[in-house]
């Protein structure tokens, strides 16, 4: 096993300058938490100084215990105008009581005269002081040189002069930054051999570190270089999220120092928990899933027909340059039930239900599955509704109630004021007939309490469960308001939560079939308990 | 200038291996003609040995005269049991009539033995066989050494001799395939100039190509360190589409090649239509564009940090790697809550609207942003909201209909079947009092059909607009069904499309502001044009 590489993880914060991409803080929790799981040593939470969300999220977060990750508050170095002891920026960054700071300054002359508008020698002079201020007060202390390899391209002796002020500062690592994302891979090798030249006649033996951007779609590619090139500390988001075209994707670079370069890290003990990690991410964010992305993408172990298949058949690494299941993802061969069938028995067996390889209704369940992912439903994040689904071919559901109707009213008569909705449902439970009506906030909340009311009287167990989560994507934008939704619900009780789906042109249907699904788990699931 | 780098496209052949990339073969050719236009010098238009389609393809595209492209089939060396006469593969080679041809054969032992279960010897003897035999009969003849990299790690000298039959057989270039993808950067440049001193003591001078895949997310550094390491001729695919997680990319390539690596190239007279030729094969594969890709992406030379606006304004330089209009893109100032005055005055220039620095609006302009923000509407991905919100400030905008109310009734009877769905409005233009309904296919779309029928009587040039997307974002999901929900609505007309954002608990109250919206900036509009 090769030297040890610490993964810092900026999804937090420099992925959340990534257009569309908007988190609310419980959602950087869950970030947060899942990325612990995961392995990843360092997490950047965000930049107290510049926006609220992140000073709530530090909040938050001093609370909680993570296993290995250690938390990193992001910051600049203090305005020439203050003290460092009277800079609001430093002083925000203490009070998110993080075990690691990180501190950027200019490594570029361009940016230290048009942006910070001071004399070079004053932009030396705030990174030491600042980053002194802080080291006494902190855990760890890392500097990131924002623009180093243009500002080295630039005026090479600066460049190398920042970095010497912020290791008498105090800095434990230095990362070197490649802010625009322009460098091309064959620039580095040069700067950082330069770099390591000059580190070695330094007041202190520091650690290196590099932040790559994708301007040049080279990120991944940067930071393993210079991973080969002896840098110990790299620095990227999930999935690649960034500012423009993103930061150095993680999802990329951790498989091929564990799997191809041999390095150690912590990550590289949970490393298949690389797909669900990605995953989540995009469903916090609600962005889609790239399906050509590597290691993690739906198409990256997917074989379409003809050689390939027969190929990968005989031998995978034919045509496969990792195992999947190494990453938490799995072997796709296109224009074939098998993946289908394998995939709908290893279920059956999970959820304890008696289906063989030569039950015919095996058959029917992976057609019926087929054809309603063809109509937009999605089952790798509604398990509930598949197990469901499987459960009624082979005869096991229970029908709980009969449905008669519902009818919603939204009602507006304010062009200020949001409208009035009210559901109406009726059914059938046994031999009772029951008609209830409720308002709401909105028409599937209306909705979910009138159900809620008509069925907990028989039902008193539906009093556990709450909805905790309610996605909507819209799958074809092609007609606007005409395309179809998909929506996925989340429910819990005192034991365990679980999702559902539903997919129509109407979001109403959509919503209402994904919370049937949801109301007939929970009763299923007490139904097994007894 | 540098020398000239061979730019050769796969996005015909290679990229259509892509899942989910279908297209017709008219739309090959309009790509073809693209792609020509460009000034890319081959285009590898498909396997005409290996599908119908392609056959055709070549049929077409022989009538057919380019400006600069040569048009490119793809084969495979001749089936062991056939001589080259006799093979249909070959044959159907030279049926397709192209002044390129290009041959993949095997260099890794491991697919000689389990793909084509031949001996050694055997596998070296049809390459040179299929070559020599196409060699007299073509203008241009590449070999592409499938595998090169993962058969040279496992058995360096057989992968050279594959090479060197090539040779012998005729080819005039020979391009090194990463195949599987998993060649990392940092590994190329032994392998390469291990074969360029075998390439000395081979028979003939042949240039030299690579061609790499996206498995490692390295195939554009990859092809980019091999032209630094003296490879004269770059495969690949516009926007990377391809087998599993593509091709290299092109459209980042290219830009790389001409703007920081000074090397001479076609492309490089007409490289401002890389944008505009990224968004056809898109749009005929149908596909939806990467807003993250580098150079060509929405997102590419977009900034969002409040420090970043200010720093580009005055000097694009500080946070962009090239000027965006170098390939056909622009830069985009994004609307967010880390944006400030700056962004407001910069969005008020861009849309004609009188606004100093100094005017007490502006103030009234940022703080009514932030606060909108913090409910939950987002601008950048709605600027046609934000220009009316300012309208509105500075009592530019005119009240084109007076609301009074609106009623929607979702009414289900059957469990197997969508609800129907009514709308009913109530609104007064000028005097006229206006009371009209409709069905829809859901809520949204009712209300959507009933507001048009309501108002295209007054405001004809409704007819013109179409919502072209919708998308719903649940803001916090940890409320289930009560979390604040936001519409984004895209519309367009035949001039241009715009952007709508609504918010609210209500689904059908946030779709109806973003609804209103649309319709206002379309009315704003025609009053402006007049």
């Amino acid at each position: 096993m090769g030297r040890t590489i610490e993964i810092y993880d900026t999804t937090l914060r420099d992925g959340t300058q990534a257009e569309n991409f908007n988190i609310s803080v419980d959602d950087k929790i869950r970030i947060t938490q899942a990325l612990d799981r995961l392995g990843i040593d360092f997490i950047e939470g965000g930049w107290p100084g510049a926006n609220p969300v992140s000073a709530e999220y530090f909040q938050k977060i001093q609370g909680m215990s993570l296993k290995h990750a250690k938390v990193a508050a992001f910051g600049s170095t203090r305005h020439f105008r203050n003290t460092a002891d009277k800079d609001p920026n430093l002083l925000s960054l203490l009070d998110a009581r993080t075990p690691v700071i990180t501190i950027f300054g200019k490594s570029w002359d361009v940016h230290v005269r048009d942006a910070l508008h001071i004399g070079l020698e004053d932009n030396l002079l705030i990174i030491e002081d600042s980053l002194a201020f802080l080291r006494p007060k902190v855990e760890h202390l890392f500097y990131d040189a924002e623009h180093f390899f243009d500002g080295f391209k630039d005026n090479p002796d600066y460049a190398l002069a920042t970095i010497g002020k912020a290791i008498d500062g105090g800095a434990e690592t230095i990362i070197l930054c490649d802010t625009n994302g322009g460098t091309l891979p064959h620039e580095l090798p040069p700067i950082i051999d330069r770099v390591k030249q000059y580190l070695e006649g330094c007041s202190r033996k520091v650690r290196l570190g590099i932040h790559s951007h994708n301007d040049s779609e080279s990120a991944v590619a940067n930071s393993l270089l210079a991973v080969s090139l002896g840098i110990d500390q790299i620095q990227g988001t999930i999935n690649g999220f960034g500012e423009r075209c993103g930061n150095a994707n993680l999802t990329s670079i951790i498989p091929a120092i564990v799997f191809k370069m041999g390095l150690a890290c912590e990550v590289r003990k949970h490393i298949d928990r690389l797909y669900t990690t990605s995953r989540l991410v995009n469903e916090l964010a609600n962005l889609p899933n790239n399906r050509y992305q590597p290691y993690v993408g739906e198409s990256a172990f997917a074989h379409k027909g003809g050689i390939h298949v027969s190929a990968v058949r005989r031998n995978p690494l034919t045509y496969e340059h990792i195992e999947p299941d190494k990453v938490g993802n799995i072997r796709r061969i296109l224009i074939s039930d098998q993946a289908g069938n394998a995939n709908v028995l290893h279920k059956a067996k999970k959820w304890g239900l008696k289906l063989s390889a030569s039950d015919p209704l095996l058959a029917t369940i992976t057609s019926e599955l087929k054809e309603l992912e063809n109509q937009g439903y999605q089952y790798e994040a509604a398990e509930a509704s598949f197990e469901l689904l499987m459960r009624r071919v082979l005869g096991l559901q229970r029908n709980y109630f009969k449905f008669e109707s519902f009818r919603v009213i939204i009602h507006k008569v304010d062009m200020e004021r949001a409208p009035i909705t009210e559901a109406t449902i009726r059914l059938y439970v046994g031999g009772d007939e029951v008609h209830t009506a409720s308002m709401g906030d909105g028409p599937v909340n209306a909705l979910d309490c009138a159900m809620r009311k008509a069925l907990t009287r028989f039902y008193p167990c539906l009093e556990e469960m709450v909805l905790t989560d309610y996605k909507v994507r819209v799958l074809t934008g092609e007609h606007g308001t005409e395309a179809k939704v998909r929506v996925l619900i989340e429910s819990r009780d005192h034991v365990c939560s679980w999702s559902t789906v539903g997919v129509s042109v109407n979001i109403l249907e959509a919503s209402w079939q994904a919370l049937v699904d949801s109301i007939n788990y929970k009763l299923m699931k007490e139904d097994n308990r007894k």
